[in-house]
């Protein structure tokens, strides 16, 4: 099948990897064009000059950049120079954003693809840059079941899950869900270990203790020992953490749901920026906590 | 083994339960002499007038009441009619308290048994009365070593991990950070299931998918469904999670351990209390979320 990949960063390149690995010939592009002709190198396709270009042809068109903005940017054009993906993109192709974005965005794209014929899936993703890499991501998606039943087997190529949550916007809402769940609990873990610290315990015992019972997570079990260290250049960065949490505090201001831990903690990661922490993972947030800096 | 065990709550009595199963000879106290007798009833042994003659000729002596205050009314006869425990246990025998109470109290205790010669451990437990029951709580111990080797066989009758973490208070510190982690991580779970029903998303489904990756958790998995549908009646109670906090607190004002996030959800727990839900399972911080009442 012919298809289009539009952003090759940490999740993008992977991702489209994946794709030309299971038969698909891809046309990527990325803003910075030598991220593109890399990516050729390494997988074969071809860069295209614009998004119009590389969608021009493609059955697929998937999309994963950065934030509302940069997907506006590279699908409808607005504010750039180079044509935006839908002037490409033929009737009865699809458009999949993988960015995590807002649901407001997602739908104001299912209505403009709509327009054009076109069909829409928001399809934000979990696993990391490891998951795109071993394509085993979690997919939660937002959308029509016919399109969803297109556009599934082809996602599968990096895929571990991919789940129809609903109309359009259903999947960046359940992003959304994961991102605030996961929020709070990481700084309970950093409460938590910060104070078995602080009470002279020996910390990974008391991790292999109480990961046994109701305090267990995943963030116990794969961030617990690094937060003890204060080993933070890995994993998922504060500064797209907090990319998250904003939408997320943002589409609550219009449904109603209260979220005062996660608007708490989201001010705890500011102040993890603000100790250079920009690029940390989020399991950083002990930070805020220590006693030093 | 000739033991006794002090509080016939609903962990005391199926733990007195495991050791009477295990083949001991126990002698039993309770405040409301009724449940002692109910208790020797069904598993046989002792009902004892005061805390002191179930201590008498007891290798082991077990406790496992409500707060500090009811440890230091068993064990050391304060403010009570009673003769204490302490006063009825023989040099070279041993305290094993179950109680999640303060280190303080757990180093004070240590301090009273050493003048006796009188072996000491903290061993507050998790898993909570259906680990009770079935023998499969998790023990943090706190005390000696050569202590812990010779309580340990007979504590193994009721719990799946026993684990020695320090000296005196170190069994107490472990509980302490347990329920630390958990508190913002439950208040984290209600921010994100309220947050899915408001958003209009199928929130069973929802849990389906994001308790795959990093925001999964035992109480996600155990607790997610139970707080979409408003269930409540069953678990660990908010009114002895906010003992226990209380003391997590105050253990902190020591330490100089910063809890923001676990100060504030002991404040939704005390808005739980006023709603109504001082038996409810600590799952029922959502309800602080919801619109009505």
């Amino acid at each position: 099948m012919k298809v289009a990949f539009l952003g090759m960063g940490v999740m993008g390149a992977p991702m489209a990897g994946h794709l030309a690995k299971a038969g698909h010939e891809v046309a990527v592009y990325n803003r910075t064009s030598s991220r593109a002709e890399a990516w050729t190198t390494q997988h074969g396709g071809t860069a295209a000059a614009s998004p119009a270009a590389a969608a021009d042809g493609a059955a697929i068109v998937f999309v994963c950049v950065g934030n509302d903005d940069d997907v506006r940017n590279v699908v409808l054009g607005d504010g750039d120079a180079t044509g935006g993906a839908l002037a490409g993109t033929a009737r009865g192709s699809i458009l999949v954003d993988h960015t995590t974005a807002s649901a407001t965005l997602a739908r104001e794209l299912d209505a403009a693809c709509r327009e054009r014929g076109v069909g829409f899936l928001d399809a934000p993703v979990s696993g990391g840059q490891a998951g795109a890499e071993n394509g085993a991501l979690t997919v939660m998606v937002g959308g029509e079941q016919s399109t969803f039943d297109t556009a599934k087997p082809v996602i599968d190529a990096y895929a571990r899950a991919c789940t129809l949550m609903g109309p359009a916007g259903s999947g960046q809402l359940t992003k959304m869900v994961n991102q605030i769940c996961i929020a709070g609990l990481v700084q309970a873990l950093s409460e938590g270990m910060n104070f078995a610290q602080k009470a002279g315990l020996d910390g990974e015992k008391v991790l292999e203790v109480i990961s046994k019972g109701a305090a267990q997570s995943w963030q116990m079990e794969n961030r617990g020992q690094t937060m003890l260290r204060g080993e933070f250049e890995f994993g998922f960065a504060v500064d797209w953490m907090r990319k998250d949490l904003s939408i997320c505090l943002e589409e609550a201001r219009g449904n109603g749901a209260r979220l005062p831990v996660t608007a708490l903690v989201d001010q705890f990661y500011a102040a993890v920026q603000a100790k250079g922490g920009k690029r940390w993972d989020t399991s950083s947030l002990i930070e805020v906590l220590r006693d030093r800096g």
